[in-house]
């Protein structure tokens, strides 16, 4: 494949028209070029090679744009050809270039990219690609022939106590979840994935995120879910090396029939309605009972500031300081076998309902490296246990397996087809 | 009413819980103070109080929540008492101070604020009011006695050839437009004007938009709709102070029965579902051709630069450059009475659809001084021979009546009532 001068962007517009000539490479009619990362100057941006996918312990950026897929095909070679190109427009988006921003503009072809995010830079977009378990097994068929290689904690997740799950909310073959730091950018990456991929995938649902509900970096301030609360004040950082080996990355022994995922995760999603109305007229001291921070600077009802270690034992007049529904405590790793959890959640508000509530809450997200020790044994309890839940509804689920990251020249996934 | 030194957001959290004394003013049992504009330092602020609303001619924000509203009691004095606590909790937001920040903290009530705003900014918040037809008769009835001050533009707007109303997402007695450069705090303005509401007013219907499709002053850079065009090149700016009086605010004799509305504007509101699937497969000449304009540089297809004037006369090899049923020729001053359009929409997308379609568009809003004159007739002609229709549906609309600026002391629309 031709790599040619790469053009960012924000330059794209000084040559468009200049006739730039470069051998056709036809991928579902789009030309389509690799594009290395030069474009320092064209805003932040991650590399989008590596050991691991972008996107999983990048600090989190403030926008989300989370699309699910269905294959349509059952073709192994044009499910491959879809990786290919996508990795090759992910691989120029995140780098804040056009897709298809080398080859020649032809008049009489729909444009290689939808232009929206034309002059607007990489905004730290990053792009993360999941495989669901349908796309192992579906309706009894292994279409692709991969079923022989379904990592075994590759299952749709479980019921838990209140879920009322929405299925055009929920799984799909495939995820791509697109963040950065300008929504613009984000919608138009998701877009042009879907783009491409016409006739290959159909996108099965999607949801938008205004704000992100985690850190996912000590450099990085503490954000507020719609429930007014710091979220995330104990969440798994980037920092924490050792950590992030434990509760992240699968290793290379854990699963011998996926080896194929070593250095990659798994990706939780649930869409979490919050019941806005009714916790705007709970009293301040119930709220934070609940949560078992206070409000203000999310410091643990037992004292200190925000990162102070949580004391669950001193009681107080009324039982321990910190509730035993409170959310805190039910998440703690003391309670939960140690476990430590990456969450990168965002807020949402999709409109209001008939009756005028509004249709908000968190869309959680988490990379952990075993949903069976790291994420359903503890939802299981948050879900029986947790104050909270009069307040929750979780209406959307998903389980995705994370390859690992794209070295250059691979495709995303590669290992799990050769 | 008692004015207490402010708190802004970012300063909220030194003092919270430091028992700041002041007389309780309950309305719908939130106490709620003015606060005055103190908080350069706290980002951008756009002046809450002024001749005319803000939001209108203000330079347009990166992100939108607009919410429609329906009047749930027929008690003037209780739509009275809510648009002066609206009043309140909007001075207080848009200069970046939480509802209610200058009383006391009360744990056994609910907070006065949300809080999920608490540590941003006033991230240029603006909040801007409007009026619906319904406010002033609604099914034959006059709930609020308002019927004889009705303005006589203000009805419900008229069919439009390929309308495809959803009635679920059109009208409302009340709206408002909550434009920030942070998505958060345009949400958290509407929940907290929502949650002040309850048992007054009910949500009827929101949007949310995540990027503006217009600017409205000359400082601001173009940008791209989702058609990958540059969107609002001609649009009418805050600099061209002529044309922004002659087409946005209404003047004093203009409408005898509505002489409360003098210094005010309508607000025109259409949700445009752009077919975006079948956009992104037109050839790049084509999409020109119907839009006018080149999609690199927004340059029209007469020549120049993206603000040279478009030359309608000009012919081509195939009849005029630009084309006759191309979207900046059938949207020119020169062929709408020499009218010009102020908008402010935003790029919105709400998921997908059942078949994997993008549920995405333009959520259109313009101000003008006479809908019938300057709206009414260039929808009109666009609806029956722009090109562009092929690609769009209009599915949501509304007309609402924008009262002029607030004045300190006042309420929101209270030339009106008085």
């Amino acid at each position: 494949m031709t790599t040619r001068s790469p053009v960012t962007r924000r330059r794209v517009l000084g040559v468009a028209g200049a006739g730039v000539l470069a051998g056709a490479s036809g991928a579902g009619g789009f030309a389509i070029r690799a594009a290395r990362d030069d474009s320092a100057a064209a805003g932040l941006t991650h590399p989008f090679h590596g050991e691991h996918q972008a996107g999983i312990v990048t600090p989190a950026q403030d926008r989300l744009h989370f699309a699910s897929f269905d294959v349509t095909t059952d073709s192994r070679d044009e499910l491959v050809t879809l990786l290919r190109v996508w990795t090759d427009a992910a691989a120029a988006m995140t780098t804040g270039h056009a897709v298809g921003s080398t080859v020649a503009t032809h008049y009489d072809s729909p444009p290689t990219d939808t232009g929206e995010a034309l002059g607007l830079s990489a905004a730290g977009l990053t792009l993360t690609f999941g495989f669901g378990p349908t796309l192992f097994e579906k309706d009894g068929r292994d279409r692709f022939g991969l079923g022989a290689r379904q990592p075994k904690a590759l299952r749709r997740l479980p019921h838990f106590p209140a879920d009322n799950l929405d299925l055009s909310r929920s799984d799909g073959d495939l995820c791509v979840q697109a963040c950065a730091n300008d929504p613009q950018v984000a919608v138009h990456a998701i877009r042009n994935l879907a783009r491409i991929g016409f006739g290959t995938v159909a996108v099965r649902w999607a949801q938008l995120g205004f704000g992100r509900t985690s850190s996912t970096s000590k450099a990085q301030d503490t954000p507020r879910n719609l429930f007014g609360f710091k979220d995330g004040t104990a969440n798994l950082k980037v920092e924490e090396a050792g950590d992030v080996e434990d509760f992240v990355w699968v290793a290379g022994g854990d699963d011998a029939r996926a080896d194929w995922l070593a250095g990659g995760s798994y990706l939780v999603a649930r869409r979490i309605n919050m019941h806005i109305e009714t916790w705007d007229r709970t009293s301040l001291r119930e709220q934070e009972a609940l949560i078992g921070r206070d409000r203000a600077h999310g410091a643990p009802l037992s004292g200190g500031t925000e990162f102070s270690e949580i004391d669950l034992g001193t009681a107080g007049r009324d039982g321990p300081l910190i509730p035993l529904n409170s959310h805190v405590r039910l998440a703690h790793p003391t309670l939960n076998n140690g476990t430590r959890l990456l969450r990168r959640g965002y807020n949402f508000t999709d409109g209001s309902d008939r009756l005028g509530r509004l249709d908000a809450g968190l869309f959680f997200i988490a990379f952990v490296r075993d949903p069976d020790r790291h994420y359903i044994p503890m939802q299981r309890q948050l879900a029986s246990h947790d104050g909270l839940m009069e307040y929750l509804q979780h209406t959307g689920s998903g389980l995705w397996a994370v390859p690992p990251g794209i070295r250059p020249g691979e495709y995303v996934g590669q290992p799990l087809f050769t």
